[in-house]
């Protein structure tokens, strides 16, 4: 029984790093469609959350499957308990991933970000995919070193949604309040999207080490700006 | 031991119903703090989330000890593996609070809100107590029927999130772009908040009737304006 309980352990893992993979695809793509006001783009990021929303509840199902069946103690049921908690994450992960495909929709044909301010979105776009992908490859390598970089990443995120508040700050902002109050709710799902991938890796962090990493506390773009 | 089991249980639903009078009183007064500018008191509601995050770290530990001692099945293990989605919910909840007292604080002695948005403002946290205060009932009735209540203000919640966009769209916004940015946060922290409330009962709803409510979706402030 303890083989199979692993094996349905190891595919919950794979479940995971599948969501991971999802989400971080979407929002590389719901960056681009935003940038280049694709439509199409958009409304493909949209719909394909809803993929990652069935693996969420399959995930859950099967873990709380797991442990009725099981009764798994000690370090097997903090990794069953973790893994809900890395599903919520990556689940509300895709979701911010969304918002910004359907801002990206809603101001279609204009674009919902001005010129001079497509290079911070790329880079926080660029940013958050990287730091999903990172988070993906700590859920299978149990790498503490890689997933201690994503708090790194995170403070260059936070720098990234400062500069984007500088620009809104700045006397000289010509875009009107539409478009600073698009490039506010960007930059807000773009930094919870990050906290929510450095939360993933700070829950392996925590099942390798015992040790339990911060809350993530969400920095609040206010507080930066 | 199935009774001391069922007392474990009944005490920490009690930690529940405490974050969520917790959380409720937070986001009340810091809608006031964020209102009148009174930077004690957004001091005040900064420094009481922690009591909120202890209550959530201990909540966190007891519902694993008890899945470890008890190994309950089928419907007593949804209910401790809901508890700790609730907690979750709540501690968020209590982040968001503290977000609003935060902004309060930034801009002290300023006043973020400008005097044509209090009422709206003034609603919207009147709202989010009331819902965490609904919920904290939900947690402890069962009613199913106040549970769906919780629905209909969430939707009285965007209906309001709706008035701040049209505000903030409209040509003689006259306020300037901090303003706006402040503004546009202000919103997201109340529609995330009234969406966890709506969370928490829906969880209850779940328990009670076995029927799955669906996955919160937060309609999105873009979306909504």
């Amino acid at each position: 029984m303890r083989d199979a309980y692993h094996e349905e352990l190891d595919s919950i893992s794979e479940g995971l790093v599948e969501m991971a993979r999802l989400v971080g695809s979407a929002i590389g793509r719901a960056t681009t469609a935003i940038l280049d006001a694709d439509l199409k783009l958009a409304e493909n990021v949209i719909a394909a959350d809803e993929k990652v929303d069935d693996l969420h509840r399959d995930l859950e199902a099967r873990a709380i499957a797991l442990l009725a069946r099981q009764q798994p103690v000690a370090t097997d049921l903090r990794i069953v308990v973790t893994s809900l908690r890395m599903s919520a994450d990556l689940e509300r992960s895709g979701d911010l991933a969304q918002h910004v495909a359907k801002l990206a929709r809603l101001r279609f044909p204009e674009r919902a970000v001005p010129r001079d301010l497509h290079a911070t979105i790329l880079e926080m776009g660029q940013l958050a995919q990287r730091l999903m992908a990172k988070a993906g490859e700590v859920i299978i390598t149990k790498d503490v070193d890689l997933a201690l970089q994503l708090e790194q990443d995170d403070d260059a995120m936070d720098l990234l949604h400062r500069t984007l508040f500088q620009h809104l700050m700045d006397d000289r902002w010509k875009h009107g309040i539409e478009t600073a109050v698009d490039v506010t709710l960007l930059g807000r799902y773009y930094e919870r999207f990050a906290d929510h991938a450095v939360s993933v890796a700070k829950r392996v962090v925590y099942l390798v080490t015992g040790e339990h990493a911060d809350e993530i506390t969400s920095p609040t773009a206010v507080e930066g700006a």
